[in-house]
């Protein structure tokens, strides 16, 4: 029943994404978990998206089980009234509403089909400070679905998933990935660390297309250069640039692409619901074929199959470190970007609570 | 694993509905648990009614597994014989049983179909002390059904739930309600603070029938004087008094009530299962049609509709509460009879957990 | 989230029979917690039985959704592989593997169909203390199935179960026992106190065949002096020899058995999977019909269907043990054995930590 705190559990004064406009078409209240507080989003009748504390402050219902009345909610409970502000507005039956009452409001932004919510410190909450995926929004040259996915276990499972392309090889290999042969013959190009996260490049040369490529090209036995370009930022944000191209043509030299090439482009958006459940948030695009529904699809299911293969091993690495907490992991040559990350997301962590702890004392 | 101990959780001397009579038809063998105890509550051969602690003293097998033998009960494991005392009588294959074997014994009333138990000092229980409803028996009055509801929640949120009828607006504006307006027009006329309780009176003069009342009245579009007089009593039982006069006749004056006027009685027993799920027993007793059974299953079948409104609610709060037991609530000018019963209650709660200490050193 | 020490749970320097080799056939990684350390099993290609930490050393993914190569188990997360011995032998895409990489391997016999796994220091795991069966390879004398069951309870409360026939006449009078009588009017005409376990000796003259029984037998209203001697063995093991002779011919005086006797074996295995739940293992062999299966298979549903009766009063005393782990239970007559036994296993473990203690200062 008690509630360990979640400092030092997760990063707080930075933008997570917390939906996709879809979910919140039609009036939807969606109820979501962020950093273990309830949050209840919705678009108010002007389009304004909202997120507010997702409990009332006269008997803590859900203000999700409410009603939108303009862009404010009411909480059909006993009738509270709330603005976007948080501060509620009407009480039925009570003349005055002292100004105390009302929830907490968070910052959210709409960019782009993402739903970006601060879960820190309101008055920091510049919008700029979003990280910006222009393919979600150049319909010209990318077409995609978003799509979600709901994880049993901590975000950096999945972090750690995304930062060894070898896993492919293995976990993938009759959907993304395609032969193991992937996890011996090729290695990182560059695994660069970056700031706020890390960049990772890998080549593979006169390969078969995989199983998830193949579904969606005419040419399907044509042998191509495949590289993959992974990006992952603080907190947990990951974008993949996939580019397949004919084979022996010299892609990898740097120039132009070769005709023929066709390229990708993913965004994963790792938002922590608890210290040991994750929303996943994803679209890959593509760049061909852009007014052929079925590839945008085909593509979207192909992933979610795929990241089915990961869940079953991230879910059971968590349940195996629920029943062990000690468990002891011993580093691999290839864990190089996967530590670098936790350890710099780590001083983040430490460096937010030491602001926090200066700020109590001043 | 561990259990925390139920001091100042519960009020124990007092008596609480265990049951209704017809959960005990045909040698059942009840398993409730009341208070965090395990019960098991049988009718003897003789009529009597038995409760026992639900864990054999031998081997801590349930004895709501086992056979009632005249008023006793056999232990189905190694066979061990209990009085309704709950004194042990026989052990299959041993000569001698030691006055030591033996469960403890709750006392128990059946009482106008309900079975009221004690679960604090047996010295203290005291039938007299059982509060009396006399609509449950005046059967040439009153008619109703009795039934049964289990909640995933603490008492107090059910009776903070009928402290406050507002909530019938927007909760039960379909079912029980009628009407948002009846949150916005009306006010209790009255709010009593009593000693062991409250006493709540609120009108809505002219009103529409409630739908679930339209569904067993002939003239549906006649317009209704509503008076709901509720009582709460510790430790969680209420007394729901419903008048509807025709409308405009003058009911609100105090005198003989309107020719055509519907009466209902309504009596709800909150019992802990545990401190965080209850047991919920109700009967909607009708004063007209007494001998249409459909009227009496068209009412208890609203009321289900309507306590499973209630229940999405509470149970959402629950759920909140165990997310961040810190949360903290903000008072209302309604909550003024709820703030007084969990007041008195915290008061009777801590003089009874004081005596025992005064006892424990004595 | 913590996990409590085992120690002084479980006594871990001894040998536990993890699975039947029926449950390795066919490339089977089976993912099996014991003693609350999670384990894989199988058959290497070579037929060697492996039994490995099911936790890579890398990122903790289980090896049981590994692939067997050769001997060897590759986990499909990365593609690390380890020998029967649990060092780590590759790393795709890394040349060297430091020779601290690896899993805890866990010493295994297999032996008559049962594979035995030692928990504790393997330098103390010696095959020679694995307890004998010869019924179990005697194929020419007895058959039966193996077969499992799964229970939640802690397994001493099935040792109990077993200690004291008395529960034949009230859990199981339809199945296995055949009537309450055999509580009343038998005793046992043995308890004695074993170093390691105990030994119960108990008669029913004259009584008809159990249900069990009488659905393999021709002669089925033939009156028969039924004879029961349990052994049972630190940490959990117990061997059932059950004797069926024709009443009246003399079998309770100890000559050679009178024609027309029929005789079971059965070894049940209770292995802890954690402190509250077990795995537990049974063959029931017979010494007639040899060849002919459906009286193997009838014998081994009878056991299945009794041993679910069991398993209701076992697992609801788990569960009330656990709402309430301060429970006190009282002994009776018939518990000599099961005391004994609870006594002499806790005083092995006491001294299993001590000698661990001495070691960890020396």
């Amino acid at each position: 029943m008690s509630t360990p705190s979640t400092d030092g559990i997760f990063l707080k004064n930075c933008w997570y994404v917390a939906a996709w406009d879809y979910e919140l078409l039609d009036g939807a209240r969606l109820a979501r978990t962020v950093l273990e507080k309830p949050v209840v989003l919705y678009r108010g009748e002007s389009g304004q998206v909202v997120a507010l504390e997702d409990r009332c402050c006269h008997r803590g219902a859900p203000l999700s089980m409410g009603r939108i009345e303009g862009d404010c909610i009411r909480c059909m409970y006993h009738g509270m009234k709330y603005e976007p502000s948080g501060k509620c507005i009407q009480i039925p039956g009570q003349d005055v509403v002292p100004d105390k009452l009302g929830v907490k409001s968070y910052p959210v932004v709409l960019k782009d089909h993402a739903v970006w919510i601060w879960m820190g410190d309101a008055a920091r909450a510049d919008p700029a400070l979003i990280i910006d995926y222009p393919p979600l929004r150049q319909s010209d040259q990318w077409r995609g679905l978003p799509a979600y996915l709901h994880y049993d276990a901590n975000w950096l499972l999945i972090v750690d998933n995304l930062a060894d392309f070898a896993h492919l090889a293995f976990v993938h290999t009759k959907t993304l990935g395609g032969s193991e042969e992937y996890a011996y013959t090729t290695k990182p190009v560059a695994i660069e660390r970056l700031a706020d996260g890390f960049r990772v490049e890998r080549w593979h040369m006169n390969s078969d297309p995989p199983p998830f490529h193949r579904k969606v090209i005419p040419n399907k036995n044509d042998k191509v250069d495949r590289r993959n370009i992974g990006r992952m930022y603080i907190p947990g944000i990951f974008f993949l640039e996939t580019t397949f191209a004919p084979a022996g043509q010299g892609a990898e030299k740097g120039g132009p692409l070769p005709a023929g090439t066709r390229q990708y482009r993913n965004c994963q958006f790792m938002t922590p619901e608890t210290r040991r459940t994750t929303h996943f948030f994803w679209n890959y695009l593509h760049d061909t074929d852009l007014d052929d529904p079925n590839v945008s699809l085909s593509l979207c299911n192909s992933m979610r199959e795929g990241f089915h293969e990961d869940k079953a091993f991230i879910e059971a690495q968590q349940k195996l470190f629920d029943a062990d907490p000690d468990t002891k992991l011993l580093a691999i040559a290839s864990d190089a970007a996967l530590a670098h990350f936790r350890r710099t997301l780590g001083q983040r962590i430490a460096a937010e609570q030491a602001k926090g702890a200066l700020a109590a004392v001043a």
